[in-house]
């Protein structure tokens, strides 16, 4: 089983409801009404953290469970949980200073690439070993 | 296996995909041209429809899974039944006005986080008592 | 085991972290500042080729992999390269010119469709005869 990756999933997933639940909070407070999502860049930073996390998603979720499936739930995991600080360290950032992002970006991507990056080793000898 | 939480599955992928339609005859209807995804509010409210749809769908997914693996397919599947009926109202409310979208998305929310709540609780209490 | 599908779904990330990349790419060479995502068309395709491979991200790979589950994994991972192929064409032609994106769409949206039928009829199918 896979139970600390299937923690560190639910962790994820409650981060990312925090950058939309933190959106919800920046139209009222910057005056931005549904449907619009531009026209004040305060509210277009806040707006930003919850696309990227969510366009980072896809690739960071399939690849921490593959990389538990064929390697170690709990190096997954481990990664996972660095995946989620830097997401932290990022919306922090990015929530100052456009330019504030970066550190944080780049954990996370370190992170979510190293998962990948063992999936496609793993699976890659797997294949070639079967 | 996992049955009833796969047909969910199916059908809120269908779902997705409507909305993902309907974004493409919205631009047709109120002639806003790819790539541009703003200038008409009729248009941005479809838009909209399909973007948070996106938006909720990492969160629902895995929420909805773990709860399926760690307690029950059929409960998760009434749930997830939940959440579709909960996004079609939304779909049809925020099709005609911004202020109409409150009751589905209330709805769609309360399963996913219910998804959410029981998958956490059961993942954590098999580490505890692991 | 699905290790083709597997392997399917690290590709289909990769093709996915470089339409990212060439958004970040893009912003440097058209001008266009975080957090904007307007304001030039040039930037505008290339955003909205990465935002439409996340929009199809979520329905491609729960598909993928229930087709996988229920059907059989050497045939999933082959549609998901015509998938992969599929978008790659999208990718290329929208770069180009917004009218250039229908064939590789075409592609990829057969690939995905087909994807999801078998794994609903599948689903459908060992739900009545279970």
């Amino acid at each position: 089983m896979f139970h600390f990756t299937a923690l560190v999933t639910c962790l994820a997933l409650l981060f990312y409801f925090v950058t939309s639940f933190n959106v919800g909070k920046a139209r009222v407070t910057f005056g931005v009404k549904a449907p619009a999502i531009s026209g004040n860049p305060d509210f277009e930073r806040v707006f930003r953290v919850q696309m990227n996390t969510l366009e980072w998603l896809p690739l960071f979720l399939p690849a921490l469970w593959l990389f538990a499936i064929y390697i170690s739930d709990a190096i997954a995991a481990a990664l996972g949980v660095v995946w989620i600080a830097g997401r932290i360290l990022y919306m922090i950032g990015y929530s100052r200073a456009a330019n504030k992002r970066g550190l944080g970006f780049g954990i996370q991507a370190s992170a979510a690439i190293l998962l990948w990056l063992g999936a496609l080793g793993a699976v890659t000898w797997r294949l070639v070993h079967a």
